[in-house]
Parts: structure tokens; sequence; C-alpha cells
């Protein structure tokens, strides 16, 4: 599944001009986790808003790939190893479309969340929660760009932390509601937003995973750890693949 | 985009394969949804036993109809519209997909909750959406198949209801927790159910928006009516699309 495998052709090209909207996709997204987290933790309204106003962008370049896509399909009726590189693109435009959702989500709770007391240590452990998963999410494209199934591989392993963090996290709110009624409110947003972030680092997995059956042929078998061995703790499905 | 406008051709009969396999995962999820709502109503452990290992094959469909769409494509080299036909019934079984993820966390949460005290009429509450969003799905499903935009639209507009009926929820929750601290880790779950069905409610509401995208060439503009304006309740995005 090389690129090299096939003389450059003009279905290269045109995969490439798609490749690179996700990239630029991709760029976005990750600039939205990033100020999304930062706008919560320094309780900055204009930087959520910001966000806010940016995630139409990220939709409007989705919509553009698949279009593109559509018209790659009907116009180089490409053979079944090309189409899966396109059909895999579009997937992957999808999961980053809605990791930019999760971060808009993100920003839309920093309003509510800025009128109510803050919860000690909650706003840090979140931007670090997304600094992973911002990573995660530009080396699963990077992945896919060099269609490098080691780095697709670290990608799934590093989801192992994300979980572990999003447990903990949990545990630490429960903590501070039943300490303090007055808490409850701001640490069921709280909760949430670790919730979408988990959610996001899965989102980067399935992007991984796309990548490894691309490179290999095979889906990764169910080997991926999962850290859901507190049985107190969230038992989401991965909401990825 | 009627079916009537082409005659009957190897694509048609090749697409009805196809869609074929969407409505059976469909009936699929939503057994799905209905059998995770029951199970959680009456501490049905069995049942929700089911529900989870049920999801593997909703899985194994999707896969199935990815690569039977993947065949088509390549063997037919459809049109840019028949094209569209293929790329939404895969968008439509990706969102089944995500619909039957959630129904298998709300299954997987039944055996924790069941350890727990029980939150007066949550059960009932949570079955009352969930039906609501079977039936959304169900018609979202028989929208797409019948071509009917008029159908797809009024999927859309209930999604209203169910924003409502977790908004509502979302308060009753709060209202438990701060009550009595033992109910916390109880109405997180619940919360979290509650959420996850106002999720699936959008994606059968994506779906209705692929339909019309389908039959009017129009994605609906954003006049879709979303109960927001509770500034304490969730303002979680759609995450369809």
């Amino acid at each position: 599944m090389n690129r090299e495998k096939h003389i450059s052709s003009a279905f290269d090209r045109d995969l490439e001009t798609i490749e690179a909207l996700a990239v630029k996709m991709g760029g976005m997204v990750e600039a939205a986790i990033t100020d999304a987290a930062t706008a919560l933790e320094t309780r900055d309204e204009e930087l959520a808003e910001q966000v806010l106003r940016r995630d139409r962008s990220i939709d409007d370049l989705e919509q553009r790939l698949n279009d593109e896509a559509a018209r790659l399909i009907a116009l180089r009726a490409p053979t079944a190893t090309d189409l899966r590189m396109v059909l895999a693109v579009m997937k992957i435009s999808h999961s980053l479309e809605r990791v930019g959702d999760y971060a808009k989500n993100m920003a839309k709770r920093t309003s509510v969340l800025s009128q109510m007391p803050p919860i000690d240590g909650a706003g840090l452990a979140l931007r670090r929660m997304s600094n992973v998963v911002g990573k995660m999410m530009q080396d699963a494209l990077d992945s896919y760009i060099r269609r490098d199934a080691g780095l697709a591989q670290d990608v799934r392993q590093r989801d192992l932390e994300v979980d572990q963090m999003y447990n903990a996290l949990f545990r630490e709110f429960l903590t501070h509601m039943m300490e303090d009624p007055r808490n409850i409110t701001a640490c069921m947003h709280l909760h949430f937003i670790a919730k979408n972030i988990e959610r996001m680092g899965d989102l980067a997995t399935a992007i991984a995973e796309q990548v490894i059956y691309l490179v290999s042929g095979d889906l990764p078998d169910d080997s991926r750890p999962k850290a859901n061995s507190v049985p107190m703790a969230d038992t989401d499905a991965a909401a990825g693949g």
C-alpha cells in the first residue's frame, strides 16, 4: 500500500489535494482542542468564543473534502485499493469533525463554568489531558500521511494513558461532589468535558486503526489496552470506529 | 432522486442489497435500544448481557456493508448521483453503529447501577426517552428507504422533544444529588445514560438530514429547533453529521 508502489498519476495528485485538506482540518482541530482547554483553565470567555466561531470552518472543510472525494471517485473510477484510500480519508475527516464538535462543546461550557466557584486543579488536569489527546490526534494524522503503521500503533497505546487520566478525574469529581453539594453542578460539567476529551482520544485511536488497516489490510484485533478495571469508574465504549 | 427515474440496473440491484443490510442493522440497533432500556429499568443483568453480546453482530454488519459498498463502487463506477446514494448508506450505517455503541454502554452501566439504591422514576423516564429515540431511528431509516423527505423532516422536529426530556432529567438528577450525596454516583451514571440517549436522537436526526440532502440536494439550514435555552442545562453540540 506504499505510495511508491505506483507511478504518480492524476489519481495520486487528486488524492494529495484531498489529503492536504485533511491535514488543514487536523491543524484547525488541534488548535481548537488547545484553545478550548486554555480558555477553560484561564476562564477566558473571549477565547472560548473564538473556538465556537472557528468550528464552522472545520465543518465547511469537511464538506469540501467530501465533495472533492466524491468528485475524485466519480471522475477517476479508482481501483479497489485506491478507493480504500479515498474512503479512509473521508472517514478520518469525519472523525476530525467530531473532535472539533467536542472542542466546541468544551468552549460552550466555559462560560457556564466561569459563573461557578472553581474546582481545585480541574482546569490544569483537563488541559494536560487535552495536550496528550491533541498530540495523539496530530500523530494519528501524521501516521496516515506517511502510511506509518508503527506510529499508528504508538497512538493506540497512548489511549490507555488518556483512559487512566479520565478514570482518575472521575473519582476526583465524585469526591468533590460528596464533600460539598455546591460543587455538584460544576463537577457535572467538568465531568462531561473530561469524558469528551476521553472520546477525542478514542477518535484519534480510530484514525490510527484506520491507518493500520490501510497499511496491513487487517483491523487490529481486540488487544487494545482499555483502562476499564475500576468497577465504579465510567465504562464507556470506544465510540470510534 | 426518485428510484423510478432510472431503469432498474445492476447498480440498483446491488444498492438494494446494501440497503437491505442497513435495514437489518437498523432493526438490530432498535432492539438494542429497547432491550438496554428495559434491562436498566427492570435491573435485568441477563438482558443487559445479551445487548453487550449482540453489539458484535452490529459491528460486523457495518463492516460487511462497507465492504459491499466499496465493491459496488469499484465494480460499477457509479455516476455522481448514484455514488451519493452509496456514500449516504455508508454514513447511515456508521451512525447506526454508533447508536449501537451507546446502547451497549447503557447495558454496561446496568450492572453497575444494579448495585446501587434506585433513583425514583429514573428507569421509567429513560425508557420513555429510549422509546422516542428508537422510533425516530426507525422512521429515519424508513425515510431513507422510501426517499421520503417529509418523514425525514418529521424526525428532525421530534429531536426537540428528546432534548427537552434530557434537560428535564438533567435538572432532576441535580436535585437528587443535592438532596442526598449517596445518590451522586448513581446519578452520574444515569446522567450519562440520558446524555447518550440524547446523542442517539442527534444521530437519528443526522440520518434524517442525510435523507433530506439526498432528496433535495440541499442540507437543511440551521433552523433545526434545539432546546438549549436553559442556561444551567447541558449544552452539547449535535455530535452527528
